[in-house]
C-alpha cells in the first residue's frame, strides 16, 4: 500500500536509507526447504555494487549481507527472511549542501511535496542503495525457479560513449534487454496482472527508468497484423510460434517462447556540470554535483533488472500452483 | 491476487466473459458523497463501444450500464459500487469453430495451458469487452479527481492507413499519447509503486499493448544528463521545470508538470487473411477469422487508457490523504 | 481495504443493499475445473432465507441466485465468479420512518458518523441480506475442500425460549457451535494469520456476533497447564491428541483434530417493544420496530457460520499448496 | 498472505526466530512527521520483557531496540520503519532435546506438518519473542492516535493462584480486559472488516489466546433484546448510549462509547511436570520442560494486547481519512 512492498505470494519489502545505519529487505512467502546461503546472495550483490569496473563509480563498499531470520541449517523454513546490509563509507559531509537545494532529475522536491520532510543525506530513501534489498531478494527468488534462466544485457551505450560522458563531467542514458528462457507456458495472471503488466511495473519501479517494451515493442505501431501475428507450430513436441513478436506472452500469460523485453534508463542525474535550480525557499541556485557518480546508471542495472524479473516469475510460479 | 482486481484504496474488480449473461465491475473504496449517475458512466461507455465510426467494427451493442449498489439518491454511500452491462447481440455461432483452434496473437493456447479449461466463445474472459468494467469504473474515479484532466490521443496511424488495412483484410498497430494536466505535486508512492510504475502496469494490462514510455521515454537512451535533466524554476509562484523530459514525475512522484506517456498497441490479431496455426491436439490448421473486427484496436482504446490512468491517479490521491 | 472483501487467495467481495436492485458477490481465485451449478448454491441459500420455520421471520423471498460469470459448461474457468440475487418483496414504505431515527442496536448512527450519508431503506448495506453473498460464496468454496466437513449447531436457546420471546414482542440471544472434521494437519498460517485468528475475524464479521472461542475457550482461564495441554499419541497411524482443549489448532495451524469453536449472537436488535432513542438532529424519539423480524438471529445463522468457516479453510488449503 | 503481516494502511511485518541473530519488525505506512525515539519504543518493550516481577520468568534480556530506518532527526519520514532487537542470552543447549520431541500445547508438530522443516531452538518462529516486533510497532502506532487511550488489565488469576501454580511446577490461564477510551464515532470498516472482527483477529493472533468477546460478550446469549439494546441519548452534546452492552461498536463501527473487550489466555504450555508425548518418528516419549517459563502467560500479555489494539485503531484512523 505504502509502496515499499512488491509481490503477491512472494512478497518483498525493502527498507532503509542511504546514510542510515543499515539497509535491507524482508522476503515473505518463500516456500520452505529452499537451499540458501549468504554466499549465494553476496554473489549477486557483488554484481551490482560500485567499483566493478573503471566505468562505474569508485565508491567502495563491502555491502556484506547478513541473513537475520528465516533460514535454518542452510534451508528456508517458510518464515520471513530478513536480510540486512550495514551502511559504511558514508562521507555524510559530502551531502550536506543538498539539504535545501533541489537537484535537477532527483526526487528532492517531490519528496518534500509529498511528505513535508526528507532524509536528504545521499538521497535518503531514493538512493540507488535501496536496490540492494531487491537484488538480495532476487537471489533467493532465483532458487525457487532454478530452471528459468534470466539474463539482461546492455544494448547501449558503447564503452566509448560512457568514457566520453565521464570525461565531459556528463552522463549518458542506456538500454537494457532482458531475455528469459525456459519459461513454461501458463505463467502470468489474467486481466490486470498480465505478465507483461507486472514486468512493466517491476521495471518502471527501478530508479531512472523511462520506458518498457516487450517483444516487438514500439515497433508494433508500424506493423500489420499479418506480419505481427506469430503463427503456432509444433516443434520437438512442443507448442511454439514461428516468430516471437509477442515476446513470450499472449493475453498476459507465458506461451513457452522466450520472454524478451527492453528497458530504457535515463542518463545519471547527478552530474558535475553546473546546473540552474532552486532551493526549498524558491530561491535560484547553481549546483555542481561533485563526487562519485556513475556516468551511466544502466551499467550497474543488469542485476537489478534480472532480480525484479526473477521476483515476478517466482511469484507467478507460486500463484500457478493454486490454480 | 488472481489478477482481476486493480488498485489499492480505490479497488476495481472486473468480471464477465464476452458471451456470458453479463459483464461488470465492482468498485470498492470510493469515498462517500460523490455525485454519480448512470448517465455519467454511460457517456464514457459510449466512447469505447464499436460502431462509433466507419473505421471501427460494426457490432452494435447498447452496452447499457446498470448501477446495482453503492449509490443512493445520486450519491455514493461508501459501499461497494456494482456495475453491470448485459451482453446482447452475441452471435454465438460465429465463434463455434475456434473451440479447438489456437488463433495466432490470441490467448487461446495460453489460457488452455494455464487453466486447462477455457470459455472459447468470443474470446471469453480475454475479450476486449472486459474493458467495459474498466471504463465504467474510470467514469466514477473521474468524479474523485475533478480538477485533474486526462486526455489521450491517437498519434498513429492515419485514417488512411487504417482504411488501407481494412481493405486488405489486414490490421495495423497504433500509438496513443496520454497527457494529464493539473496534477498536484506529491502524488505517487515510493520505491515499488512509483507513479510511472503503476501507470506502466495499468497500460500494459490493456489488451494488445506492447510498450509504455513516459516523458523522454526510449529517446533518453541517446541523451546526456546535461540535456535530460529538467532545471527547476519558479513560475507564477509555482515550482516548475523548464523542460519536461521527466514526463511529470521525479522518483515516481508527481512534480506538478504535465504527466505525458505513450502506449504502443499491436495490430488487431483477428484478421480475415489466411493464417497457419495448430489446434489443441497439435494438428496443423488454416484459419481465417471472419467477422466484425476493428482494423486498429488503438482506435477504440483512448477511453480505456484514460480510465486506467484515472484509476491510478484517484487511488494515489486517496493514498496521499493518509500521509 | 474498504472492508467488503475477505480472503487471500480465494477472495470474496460482497456488494448490495437490502432495497437496491440486487445483491451479490464476486469470488476471485477459485481454482479452474471445479464443478459448480446454480442448484448447488441455491441449496445453501435456501437454508439461510427467512420463512423456513415458524420460529423465523415470515418474509418470503425467492433469493434466486444467478451465476453471471466464471462458470462454463458446469465448471469453473479460473475467472472471477459473479453471483447475483435480485431483491424482491421489498415493501419500501415500511422503512420510511427510520430515515432519521437511530434504532438502538443498529448501525444507523455509526454509518452516519462514518460516511455522512446512508441508504436507510431496510438497513441498506448493514442488512443481513448482505450475508447472501457469503453463503453463495461458501457453497462454491465447499467444492474446493470436499473432504472437510463443517457443521454448526444451535446450542442455545431452546425453541421454547424463542417462542416466548416472540410472544413478548422481544428477542433472545443465541450460541452456535461449529465443528470441522477431517482437517489435515498443517492448515493455517503463522503469526498474524493463525487459523484461530482468521476464524475469529470471520465470525465477528457476521452481523450480531459478540464473542468467539475455540477449544477450551474462556474456560481455559481457570485451568492449569497440566490439565489443558493435550498429550500427543499415535492412533490408527495418525498423530492425534488424547484431549482436544486446543480445539484443533496449535500455534494457529491445524493439528489434525476436530476444529471446534463457538460464536455468541446477541438478541435481534429490531423489536416491537417501545424503545427510547434520538434522531439525527439529537431530538428524543420513541420507536417501535414493527414488521417481520426473527426473534433470534442465531436461528438462521448456521449456514453463515459454516460458509465463513468454509471460506477460511478453502483459502488456507490453497495457501498450503504454495509452501 | 504468508501470515507475517498485519494491517492495511499501517502495515507491520514481523520477522525473526527466538535463537537467530535478531528479531524485528518493519512498519510501513506510518504518516510522515510523527515524533518517535528509540526511548519511546524501549519503554513499551521493557513492559513486556521477562524478569519484571517475581511472578514472571527470570530470563534477563536487554531487548534493546534499534531504529534502522524511516526516522530522521526524531521524526518519521513516511518511509518504512525498520526496528531490530538483537537476541542475547540464548542458552541454545537448553533446547537441544526438543529437536525431535513434540511438546504438548506447542506448535512443534504443526510446524513440521506445515513446512516439513522447523527451527526448533527455543520455539523458533513460534516463540513469544516474536511479539517484541508487535510491541515495538505498537509504540509507534500510539503516536498516530495520541488522543485514544488503550489500557488492558488482568482480571484473573490472582497473584496467589499464580504463585501456587509456580510452586507446583504447573501453570494457570488468565483473562485480560482491554478498555479503549476517546474513540471518535466512525472508526471501523463495514461488513468483513468490522472493528470487532479486526480486534478479534488481532487478539487471537497473540500466542496462547483461546477466546475474544466484546461488550456483553458470551453473556448476550442469555439476554433479551429489550435488555441488550443500548438506548441512544444526548449527553454533554454528544450522542451516547445509556448502557454499553455493544462494547463500543455498532455494525462494526465505533459509536463513541468505550470499546471494551476481553481475551482468554490458556495456561503456559511449558511446564516442568512430566508429560506423555511422541517424537517426530511417532515413538512415545516422556517430557519435562525445565527452564525459565512464566507460570501465567497473561501476566506479560497486557502490552501485547494494547499494541495489537493500537495497531488496529491507528490503521482505521488512517482509513477514515480516505472516506
Amino acid at each position: 500500500m505504502a509502496g515499499n512492498s512488491f509481490g503477491n505470494l512472494l512478497k518483498i519489502t525493502t527498507w532503509g536509507e542511504s546514510h542510515g545505519p543499515a539497509i535491507g529487505a524482508v522476503i515473505d512467502g518463500c516456500p520452505a526447504g529452499v537451499k540458501v546461503t549468504e554466499k549465494d546472495i553476496q554473489k549477486e550483490l557483488d554484481r551490482r555494487r560500485p567499483g566493478q569496473s573503471k566505468l562505474t563509480s569508485p565508491r567502495n563498499e563491502a555491502d556484506k549481507v547478513e541473513i537475520l531470520s528465516g533460514v535454518f541449517e542452510g534451508r528456508t523454513t517458510g518464515s520471513p527472511i530478513s536480510l540486512m546490509v550495514k551502511n559504511k563509507d558514508q562521507k555524510s559531509k559530502d551531502y550536506s549542501k543538498i539539504k535545501s537545494v533541489y537537484r535537477p532529475g532527483h526526487a528532492d522536491f517531490t519528496y518534500d511535496a509529498k511528505y513535508g520532510i526528507r532524509d536528504y543525506r545521499g538521497g535518503g530513501r531514493t538512493s540507488a542503495r535501496e536496490t540492494i534489498g531487491r537484488v538480495a531478494a532476487g537471489a533467493i527468488a532465483k532458487k525457487i525457479i532454478p530452471a528459468i534462466k534470466i539474463n539482461a544485457k546492455l544494448l547501449k551505450p558503447t564503452a566509448k560513449l560512457i568514457d566520453k560522458a565521464k570525461k565531459e563531467n556528463d552522463s549518458v542514458g542506456g538500454l537494457i534487454e532482458c531475455t528469459i528462457k525456459n519459461v513454461p507456458p501458463g505463467l502470468g495472471s489474467p486481466v490486470f496482472d498480465k505478465l507483461d503488466a507486472r514486468l512493466a511495473h517491476a521495471m518502471l519501479s527501478i530508479p531512472g527508468t523511462k520506458g518498457f517494451e516487450i517483444g516487438s515493442g514500439f515497433k508494433c505501431v508500424e506493423m500489420k497484423g499479418s506480419e505481427h501475428n506469430d503463427e503456432f507450430q509444433i516443434k520437438n513436441g512442443k507448442v511454439l510460434t514461428k516468430t516471437n513478436h509477442a515476446g513470450g506472452t499472449l493475453g498476459g500469460i507465458s506461451n513457452g517462447m522466450d520472454i524478451v523485453f527492453r528497458v530504457a534508463f535515463k542518463p545519471t542525474s547527478s552530474i558535475a556540470l553546473k546546473q540552474q535550480t532552486i532551493n526549498n525557499k524558491g530561491k535560484k541556485e547553481v549546483i555542481e554535483i561533485k563526487g562519485r557518480h556513475d556516468p551511466c546508471i544502466a551499467l550497474r542495472a543488469m542485476p537489478i533488472v534480472e532480480s525484479m524479473a526473477t521476483l515476478v516469475l517466482a511469484d507467478e510460479l507460486l500463484i500457478q500452483k493454486t490454480i
